[in-house]
């Protein structure tokens, strides 16, 4: 399976970034991980801090990926943008986020991506990341069990 | 490891009603691929229709199990009594939600027990119980690990 | 026909408080009252404060009764484990209400179970208990034609 | 007993619109269900599209009706108007609606109407035409046997 | 001068409703008593229950008129219509109430007429349709003058 | 083709009312720009300052017309009269402003038309209507060729 | 009569600011209008800038004054402890503005005086002044009625 | 003197949770310090988790107890049912509260008792319990002399 | 100790005004009761109806007294200001309210000196100033016990 | 004429996603369906997925166009930049959706594009493109008589 | 050049208030280094914790002083009338913030002082009263320019 | 001193859009303008109109400058990725705006920016830009002081 993690703003600051706090794990280090966490599949990792990017991943993801795990950061809270490219994507799609936004500022608590997705994971730290492909893979087993016996 | 899995109101109609929908799995079923799923550990599986006992019960596994997952159904977006309790309780905290609360009712997009729990897992069906699972044993790992540090 | 009428929170009290205000008639008076209304039917009346054991006989009452008629008091206005069992129940229901709620507190103004029963009866007093009775048989007597029909 | 029936706007579609959904009876056909049920009594029906019609009648019929049933439709949730003229109405007053408005949009979840009348009944269809004037023969009934008791 | 006076939904039964509370002056009776009040003036007035009706006499009042007092009553609070009537209308304008209606039900506390309106009087009870009078009096000296300057 | 053009509150005043700002046309020569526009249909004006009017002319276009435009000026903000006529019409309709509401006052950002037709045209001044009338003979077209496809 | 005329903040400038738009008269330019108005009465002016100023005013004028009028300028909008000193004076109580605070910033629309005052008048300029005192010497006169019939 | 004094959900696991933050006294110190304040009276203490039993325990005191001392902890915030059920009690009634709600999270800053009790009592700790009992002494001299005077 | 009781706007007219609602009790009264009821303590009264002079007060409370005891009346909903000269008032501080906010407008439910003292008294009449004084000598002897067992 | 004609994110799916819903014309397909449309004129299309290029294209067409039209799709509802920029452009502005935002989620109800446009067509489909060009040209040929005018 | 700095209530306490948070710098330090600051400038200091004596103070720097510094410190958020004195000054007017508003509690969050001065300056410290002055002489420069240039 | 200067949306038009309003100043002239104001330092100045290219840059200044200032114009009120990244960033930052966003619309009210900035400068025009390298010398300092002492 190929599944496409995306990321969004200020995570490529991940680890060196008060790690005292966030912790000495980077992107790649998670990356390295959930690579290990799912040997037999492809996981590409991508990172940017721009909207209409994150836009551009979603739709490509659609087009040639199996799964699709999206950490939004940031835009979480005010893209509708991503809402509409996620909404128009009929592939498995889990939310991940690493701290618990439910616990934080208010103006964190609505998601945008949610609603458009079939799973959300948050709070787990980089593990959530292991997580969300296992939930990508017990989708998937899932949608192949609906269709075989549809 | 002790892991209690707390679940509230209705969730005990689970499988026998709009199997169509909800699947066929009971509750039953779902602790049986809990168990199966996490071998060397006991679970325990409650299920109340009553906010006071959630409340007992949420008191009772802090006091006796290493670790929580609950699924509070309804309660999640009304009940400040079950907030309380999880605040006092420091044992890893899992939320877990078989649909995904944020592509439902509007009344049911805030959650009183979010900001009191480590991780939030919602939407991936009866799985997410096993990634909620997955998810304490890691949140467990990491506290023994920094306890060692300290 | 079975009909089960369930009375919330403080109900026990009608009758013996402030029977200048309320009236004289007791919840029993009230249950005499409407097994008089409908004789060749047998009618169950269960009063309880306590949410989860209403939550409890709504889902007894879908297994078991023909029609259910609630009066849910203050937990009209914040529950939402009623709300959900009584979405679960798809036997005919109606809410029933002594006072009107919209000329009383703004708090008391939104409901959790209009939107999920077929009938609305609010401000008729004990009567009102009686409509409710009769609009049970009609929706019993509906559906009837309907399934004939079909 | 003279009853004043008075319904807003859109009514006077009842029957031709959408059968399937709204069923078959026309207003006409309601009235005649209606006079039907309550032999001895004089039941008079009248439908307007237009606020202020609906303010005359209710003034027409506090000067010369015995009870008043309401369906506003559309003004229900509008109409302040509407709401001055019950309020100066003294006799025994019914709202009624063909659906349950709690279960559809928001903005039809308040009602200018229900403050200021005594019962209100609603989700019961046609049928709930009938409770209304039994309701409203019953608070005529309490009416007078509070009169003789002063 | 030539003053219209436009009164709104209800205020037809001024004098007859609930005299110990309103008083026994009806609305012939305050015509009366604001002709005996501006001697040298042609004071007409008009009640409606309905709203184009009262938009249909603004327009009208502005054509033919040369100052306008609104009591809108229920209107007030709802009527847009009447807003964008009184806007277009250059005359001198005075909203008039015989209650005060910040001191009734928070529905009552906004008004589509106040912004539009040179002068708002409220409270007075009939009287305050002669201070009308003397504030529209006020207005066109007011005005007389600034033309003369300009 | 049939096509009923409705207009609501003040709209009469147009043209005579400051015609620096809205312009030397009035109603009636809008109409003969209309009907100069689309030469081979049948095109019926209507202006009333009077919701309940308002909802009667819908409801005879959608038994009479073969498609709708409507200006409902200040109603657009307040009537859920109209938006329920329009609901129950199942012909093209189109809405229409002259000016801009979203560029107005925030009471007028809200319409009850809009959720309820098929095309929205606002701030295009008169011209507005002409395009109307484009729109709704591309409806017209689509929906034929739709059931033809059928 | 007696009739203590209060004013608040920034009204001790009228006059001298921006006479272009406030006109040129001073606050002492209208106690002189207003004395020359109603010859037989004993007129106090009083201006403050402070809040508690009029507080003290407001309680003085209940023990010594007949009536009361107020403009409390911007302290209307803000003022609860001037809210509950007129609550407590229970002489006849005219709110003042010069202007039509329903015309100008939303901050400016609720007012904390309306609600305990007799009657309102506002947007008539210094005029207004006289009116207000027409306004306390008709609240007077049927005050006197009241109590000889009593 | 009889008082009852009712605890709700948590307040069981006052002393040994944190002690550092909530101090060293139970529920049970706290009684025992009670009635050593008010040794003359019969001091029942009651604690549950549970908002019915809550609402039981009310009723129960409105019955059998000369005053009643209510913590209703989380149900505070939420319970309607607990607010019906203090309306109902006539004995003189006192909120108190370990803690300020006022100075902690936004969703405890409603009570949903104050408005249905005499005194509210917060933020003192556990002497707030004593403060309370003596407010209920003086609330029954106070009503004793006031029926001595009837 | 010296214990300075600080009283707001309007209630220097205590005693005086509607004694049959509000007591004969005077706040001289009041002070009388309290140095009675704390005979070892020097008791300082103050009342203004001017928020600054509060705001020096409080600061003058903080430098030279040992407890504050503070009733702000209507400046407890508004005044920021007062909020935070008893933020930066380290000692022990006490709100007291005659009545009960929670049971009046809702203006009142929000205090800004609830979230910056120790206690809140509410609802007891004169008395709740000797529960506060207690509760002020009970705030002493625990911080004097905190800073000897630090 | 030059018209730029601005496509906002998501829209380089059309015609490939969903064609049963969306239709099966592409971005492509309109951009030739509008040159037919306006056969005399030099129309540009342009699409992006990422605000900030948006925010280009619109100072761009500012510069070079004659006229401009914008679907901006998602940050209609979230962006000021866009705004910001529409508001510096003074050339001939059109709105255009293909479908009605009024009839989707809340949260696509506000535009902050729609104030800062002369026009605004929606619910049309891809004939809105060639409604929009025709409203430009309009706008443009009023323009030009205004110009000549003065 | 004249330069008047107005300090509102609470900032006398600045220095002697938990100076290892505020600083040691008391208001006076801040008096001395702003002098040496501007040289050639008279600078005149003013603190008071009354709104009232605030609304003198702008008023009387409006007519004698030619530029205008104000930290109205808690009344920022609550003064109205402070807002109106500064609307009628026509001087350069700037506000300053020791603290950063938008960095603390939400009532914090609006200013009434903002809309109606020149420039905002907060979070700088003691040293934004030196970054106010020169943003006056810049302020006054600008003007003269204009005025030259006019 | 190394001092980033970056700018967001449509700043790039300044100087050539409406120089009547805005002045002649381009951005360049006032990059030349802080240059001469801070001679001894390396000024960075940096335009975009893209969300994103704001983040990097904030993310570049943090790893290389010594301290930042931005002017984030409109996504100043809606960019969180923004707030994110100031957040991480521990350098001198100071936000900057031309005008003063209080005195313009209410969607300018919030800013994103100011809760993570030190300091706030806005409505100085072109010098604000001085200003704010001028507090980020001042902060400098007053950090290297801080450092000295710890």
């Amino acid at each position: 399976m190929k599944i496409s993690i995306l990321n969004g703003p200020n995570l490529n600051l991940l680890g060196t970034r008060e790690p005292s706090i966030y912790g000495h794990q980077t992107l790649s280090d998670i990356e390295a991980m959930v690579a290990a966490h799912a040997p037999g599949h492809e996981i590409e990792f991508f990172q940017t801090n721009r909207e209409g990017e994150l836009v551009d991943a979603i739709q490509g993801a659609a087009r040639e990926a199996d799964a699709l795990i999206l950490n939004a950061a940031a835009y979480t809270h005010t893209s509708i943008a991503i809402h509409d490219s996620l909404k128009a994507a009929s592939l498995p799609k889990v939310e991940v986020h690493l701290s618990n936004p439910a616990a934080r500022e208010a103006f964190r608590h609505h998601s945008y991506v949610s609603p458009v997705v079939d799973v959300v994971i948050a709070g787990a730290g980089p593990v959530g990341y292991c997580l969300a492909v296992d939930a990508v893979l017990a989708l998937a087993e899932r949608r192949a069990a609906a269709t075989e016996n549809a």
